[in-house]
């Protein structure tokens, strides 16, 4: 289509060039080094709080970031290449989308979690964070994967992180403070749900597509296999230091485990044929780490991330639409646990 | 096949509900966190014994987890998918196993070493040693690929840990105490050896494929080169801190280099054609990260390292059979060797 | 050809077995653990300075070097396999040649940066740097892929890195001693844009490149991805450790995500037909890295990141060579800049 083409070739351009340039002029405004990262900031902290290098909480997280980052560029990138038509602009436009929404966010999170003084600190943390807000944004991409041009997933991106920033801040608000972290991730997986509803009715066609799928499964099961490999990282990504970020990888990891056989079980139940179904398997790489999102630092016990990962992968392998309530649900029951202990 | 189909169908959900539960429930009454990833143990930890939250082995072990990880789900996962046949049921019966088995060798594995109280205490360790079981069976199951089904897999894997496990024990008993890393690691290793003897005839079918095996290849050098990369990680994830583990991740590293170098001079030689051959490439590997999988923490040497992983080059390429015997060599020579130091 | 497998059977396996030979015995005479690595040496540092296990160098750099390792096998390798015709050869023989210059350039660098009392000590930091080294040799690599042989390869590596620990060494005496980093950092983004300028020909035949590229792009995008997600990691893996490091990470991760959206505008908007074209957007991978390369660790603010990665994808999407004339600019300008501050 030479009108496709037109658009792309003049506004494709147009509004990567606008959107770059109005946030580089917001960073130059508002956006500062933190004490991390500041050179300055950081020797006073060092001279002053007896602190040594190895404090920076870049030792924290910087493993944890690279593997949330990982997920975010090939995870979500493969993920969609087994939708055979769009393999090569799957990864292409998630590339582009998320280099964007990573910027965007932020600036957005940046505003309502880390401005005084007049600017906006950033350091490790927040990178994780614009991240995190670019994971939702790339689900929702999915859902519309092949039927809008690249423009429009750039503004899609624009609105919905706005929209996932103000989200978190009304959570957050709601709360008397304290650790934000629990509101934080809750936001990041209510942003995921609602985009999986969404996204559902596209994915079930993947049973009719037509042709060979070999080398395309094969590509999606990179992008599945490392969101499952590095969801450890992304629920312990910001969790406190020390045994809660630990806590955190364990209870996610064998929540993955539990999930996975759990999803290859319905899997197998629900298919006429018998066979294993791409879809469901890669709901295991979601079901058991989004369950133990928000939960994942407290004292589950194995055994209890074990059974929340196992409903995850029984109830998203029968219908998402179930899990969404138990979502639901859950979110109240959360917010109800949190003011109690408030 | 339909009765396959109704085999899978009905016994593959059947088989794997029953190991879920079965493990969720001795994980109920077995497992606890260990004084790491509990809060409570851990803050006594910090108040008793004068540490902070950055001496939680979390910082020590975490990031060559998720190497291990990776090489386990990603590497074993994808090493496979030359016999093109075979490309994402590899993948995904790897998937499977791997997350059953990760499951079953922390209970086995703790029974036999971190049982005290009537508990099993766990953290990242358990989790790294659990990855590292996990790798025996999935090698077990690249002899069988395409030979048998899924349940018939996990219940190879559900046996293999087991008897893994009991390995370990004796060898370990049979030692005054002390370092149980060395003996953990050959035992690791032993079994790498046991089922790449058996392993090795369906990988001289490789030659015989038919077709185009051009992308098959591509996703198998991915499985390929990811084990070989984090192999250093794989050696010195369980080490003693500090020097010990920086000395373990250089001597492998060396020893794979040069092992490398031997095996595609090798694989050139051999080849009638003077061309390279997958299955010899995927030999360097392995060779030379094996053969200093047991002394890796030693003060080899560079060069001595370099001529471990040159020699297992060349012999892994020359033939598994010989390369078995030197390690029952070996294996009887370390035994010695450190019963002379106790 | 039975002329070049003749060439491949008998002269490889003797080049192979030679380089490996001389550089075993080089290591034997000439190479040693250092302080952090040797297990005398480390101990003296605990008991004598007052130090524990968790500031051995490797718990600051460790997650680093996977990440660049990463990015040299899996990167680089899987950067040229859109190149339909030399997939498999593309990652087999950058891994040959990898496996090859990180031996030989541990010995040169050495030689040049670590040499006393007559030997070289290693330890972490070299290991990153021989993983720089490979970079520049396997961007040359690129130049000449599918017209040379294995045996030209290593030979032409065998060179490059001798000449690039050269060049190294007289722009180090240039100044007067000091940070070396900066000076180590631009030799290796020397050796990239040279060998660049090289490169790009080759690279410009993509377009004619005949059939379906389906796959082969997306095996290409798994190497642009992860030179573009660890970026990173390589500009901050040998900074000072703190906020050097931190603030390191974050410029070049800004500056990468600027260069991405440049790059995709200038794509659309030079493409006759409209179509993002795979070799742009590799650029994006390159460009903001490169560009914050030698001033990554100073405080160039974020913004300043965004506005260096938006020039650098610009650019380098423009023309190669435009670049190449800005970076000589910049040579020159750093030096200077940096004779003032001594």
């Amino acid at each position: 289509m030479s009108g496709h083409a037109t658009n792309l070739r003049l506004k494709l351009p147009a509004i990567c060039f606008l959107l770059q340039l109005f946030t580089i002029i917001l960073f130059a405004v508002f956006v500062r080094y933190d004490q991390e990262t500041s050179a300055r900031l950081w020797h006073e902290e060092l001279s002053h709080h007896n602190k040594s290098n190895r404090d920076n909480d870049f030792y924290f997280r910087y493993p944890s970031f690279q593997d949330v980052h990982t997920m975010i560029f090939i995870g979500f990138g493969f993920l969609m290449t087994f939708l055979k038509r769009y393999g090569f602009g799957s990864v292409a436009f998630n590339f582009l989308i998320a280099a964007f929404a990573i910027q965007w966010s932020t600036l957005i999170q940046g505003f309502f979690h880390s401005f005084h003084d007049g600017k906006i600190h950033i350091g490790i943390e927040s990178m994780i964070n614009a991240d995190f807000c670019s994971g939702a944004v790339l689900i929702s991409f999915g859902a519309v994967l092949g039927k809008t041009s690249p423009i429009q997933l750039l503004l899609m991106a624009l609105f919905e992180v706005t929209l996932f920033g103000i989200n978190e801040y009304i959570l957050l608000s709601a709360k008397d403070a304290g650790d934000s972290m629990t509101i934080h991730t809750f936001g990041a997986y209510f942003g995921l749900m609602v985009s999986r509803v969404l996204y559902r009715p596209q994915l079930d066609k993947s049973r009719q597509r037509e042709g060979s799928v070999y080398h395309s499964d094969l590509f999606a099961m990179i992008g599945t296999i490392y969101l499952w490999l590095f969801w450890p990282s992304f629920n312990s990504a910001i969790t406190a230091h020390g045994d809660d970020q630990q806590r955190t990888v364990m209870n996610t990891y064998f929540s993955l485990a539990a999930s996975t056989l759990a999803t290859f079980a319905m899997s197998a139940l629900i298919n006429g044929e018998g066979k294993l179904d791409m879809v469901h398997i890669q709901n295991a790489a979601l079901a058991g780490g989004v369950m133990v999102g928000t939960s994942g630092e407290m004292m589950l016990t194995p055994f209890g991330a074990m059974i929340a990962g196992f409903l995850a992968g029984l109830v998203s392998t029968l219908g998402f639409k179930f899990l969404t309530v138990t979502w639901v649900l859950r979110k109240v029951y959360r917010v109800h646990t949190h003011r109690g202990q408030v």
